[in-house]
């Protein structure tokens, strides 16, 4: 039986996305994807003299709503760096920006999981304006799992299973 | 007669550069460049619970090190603003993790010109840790030209000929 | 009629401050006072390499807490600076930490107003952790009032009535 | 015989502080004190929109200033950390804001050490604009010694004695 969105609390289908065609390709159908929805408001210290949001902290919200993606799967990244002594380290890092970010702007994340390959975990991102929806920017991180001594190490089977579960598999 | 790096004061020629393919490809042999190279110490607060530096500084250093490109070049972004009311907004950044910072590290920031394309910016970067030099990181940038209301504008022509000269034109 | 607490929506009366105290003095009453509540969590980026949030995050996290008290005294800060041209620069800013605010904590931010004197702005604030509200930091901001050009400037009438409702003037 | 700070590599005596009296009280002489002087460039990220330095910024240039102020002393607080498992904490932070810092500054950190008492560390700051000197903060800073479990410990006596000579004593 198909996996359906809607049976999911709180996730919105991969065709949410102003741009749902990434997570396809010419030789493959698109693919099911869960995206995290989460909120914040433009703080005055990541603003600039340019009179908009300093483009480094773009990066920072992405962590924001990678953080809460894996707490909708059901755990949090605290207790795996506390727990299991495992560590999700940043190996790639890119961020495309379409409109500024002002002062006081309420922003939504959207984190969806792209993929998990050869040890490799794959996010994307896009970060909006509401209530316009307006895109501001979309963006990837590419990350490696690691113990406490930023030595690669595989990713526990709980996790595994629940990333699994995010890529409808 | 060729371009000679010991000619240009303080200038590191790009085959300096960890990685000085970056600036070749199959069809054009490996191209003059002008790197500059800038230093700074990690701080306290750029460490994170992971006890390395956090991903995002190394984009804040990248922005360190083309500012004082630009120094080099023979005017400074903030007279670029203030009397021309031209802005170097980033339209693209990423960057590739190979090592970690760590705190008190001695850093050098290689920043190079690659190119001015179609009222685009491109520059490049290597992050390095002295005095063994290991390769941190190494990223690009991306920037369009805007006046103050982040309008597109092009970019006056003092500021094209020091380009220009960057790129041994 | 006296003040009440409850009349005002969404306010907590000053009593629910861990130090209440901090609003009276031997020669006069404890005053009645307004204090708002607002809600974040650690992100990464603020924890440093000693496993805690790194000091300044605070006085990030009092500014947000000041936002979120002059929304709820109707107005916004946003406006406040772009209609009316009218900038609250700190002067001073304080903080005592009573406790390590840690990644991933749920945040309570308390700001009260202290005063208004002689065109100086006074804040206090409380950082709690949630839910076991124990109390991390305390402390203090005072600011002037300033035109975009940073010259000090009179606080707009509509403004000083505003501040006088939430001393319960 | 007194103290000179001529004979000590690189420091400068308490006399050249914007504030010296604030070494001194009615009850005893201006004491002497040994300052450090570091300097730093302003980064466009320390910017917010106000066109200024976004004034938590001042306190990580405290934290600058306060390492190499260690380092001088003759060791760094990376090796406290590292080898003798002691932490620095901050229990205390003051900063008044005197005039506005702005992008590109060429920033002087001076930092003085006020007193070690009863296992508390205090420092004291000033932060001016070079090459004109003006005064634009002034700060203290209130530490106590720590274990990496945030437990307070004594300060190893290899440090005690590099402190008492900061002190001149």
């Amino acid at each position: 039986m198909p996996w359906s969105a809607a049976t999911v609390q709180g996730w919105k289908p991969c065709s949410t996305l102003a741009s749902p065609g990434i997570m396809s390709s010419p030789s493959e159908p698109a693919r099911r994807c869960l995206v995290n929805e989460t909120r914040l408001r433009v703080r005055y210290v990541e603003t600039d003299q340019m009179g908009v949001v300093y483009h480094t902290n773009f990066l920072i919200w992405f962590e924001v709503g990678r953080v809460e993606f894996l707490r909708q799967l059901g755990f949090t990244y605290r207790d795996m760096e506390r727990e299991d002594g495992c560590y999700i380290a940043v190996v790639d890092a890119r961020c495309r920006y379409k409109a500024p970010a002002r002062y006081d702007d309420q922003i939504l994340v959207r984190t969806f999981f792209k993929n998990l390959r050869a040890s490799l975990i794959h996010f994307g991102y896009e970060i909006l304006r509401e209530p316009e929806m307006t895109l501001l920017a979309e963006g990837e991180t590419t990350h490696i799992v690691t113990d406490a001594g930023m030595q690669r190490r595989e990713l526990p089977a709980k996790y595994q299973a629940a990333f699994a579960r995010a890529l409808g598999g």
